[in-house]
């Protein structure tokens, strides 16, 4: 997506560690119409693949995935975290390692909100390791939900994650794709 | 805002310790076509008042957030939350107690997001002894922005804390304002 790869090289920050820095429109003050604009987009590429829910986890993912539950006409659920080993008995959970943070996280879903009548988008701001992915891709197992596909903001493609999973048959749309990042430079596939 | 108290009175549930459980359409499966409708009505609320940044805190103040900034055309910083005492310098914080989860977070905006030019609309999901509110606004003052009023989902008025803040002359717009609260049932204003 044209415009979202044009802010992340006139905008993002790539900080030692491998982190790119899109604080200033993607995940702590968002441009809302970027936003918009980015859900559209993923309500295109998604477009008749029957999608009756939207799944992501807190907190980043939540502004575009309610964006683009808004636009798809479809509720969205976000899986909590929490670092308390006292899970109660209804809710599907799976451990997640959180790249960017370097902890580990278990998320959470109440059964309530997902069933085996469910057809998932996943939806999440980074994709790098896969890990958060293979963590919601989880939870949808568990419920017997049927996982459509998974629409990600920012694809860091030389970390593997998204081809390890696209290989196992997920299908996966990034809406930026970098295929290598360094102090000199950020290049998109 | 009669659509949102319908939806309270008919898929919330009152749990002991004076917590409304709104799980199911607002703050982990989220119906987005009333997160829409919500944010039109906060619109219209604070029309001509000249807001141009929506301040919120995560995690479940992001949907609503995001989607008004997308309605009033500004964009949304929402405050990072942190059990860590490291906080950097360029960051502006604030202490807050969590009526919900009992512990207490430091509430982190960064200084690059807010500043003495920004006429800020604050949003939260739920009003109760006005702590994160008070952070929020905390912060604003920091950063020398003006804060224009803040827009709640839904405000507990039997906890002071909304009538509190409006005493210290804060404009606050509650799109449900619960009176009474007990296991019997539950009375708006």
């Amino acid at each position: 997506m044209k415009e979202l790869e044009e802010r992340i090289l006139s905008e993002g920050r790539v900080l030692p560690g491998g982190v790119l820095k899109v604080d200033g429109f993607l995940n702590h003050m968002i441009d809302t119409t970027l936003l918009h604009d980015m859900a559209v987009e993923i309500s295109r590429l998604f477009e008749g693949c029957g999608v009756n829910k939207i799944l992501t986890v807190e907190a980043s993912g939540i502004a575009l995935a309610g964006m683009a539950g808004f636009v798809m006409r479809c509720p969205m659920v976000f899986a909590k975290k929490s670092r308390t080993s006292n899970i109660s008995a209804d809710v599907y959970t799976a451990r997640v390692q959180s790249f960017t943070h370097g902890n580990t996280n278990m998320l959470m879903v109440s059964k309530s909100y997902l069933s085996d009548s469910d057809k998932v988008l996943i939806i999440d701001d980074f994709l790098a390791t896969g890990a958060a992915l293979i963590g919601l891709r989880d939870i949808c197992c568990q419920a017997g939900a049927e996982v459509v596909g998974a629409a990600i903001s920012i694809e860091k493609v030389f970390q593997g994650g998204g081809d390890r999973l696209r290989s196992e048959g997920l299908r996966i749309e990034s809406l930026a794709r970098i295929a290598s990042m360094t102090d000199a430079g950020l290049e998109f596939c």
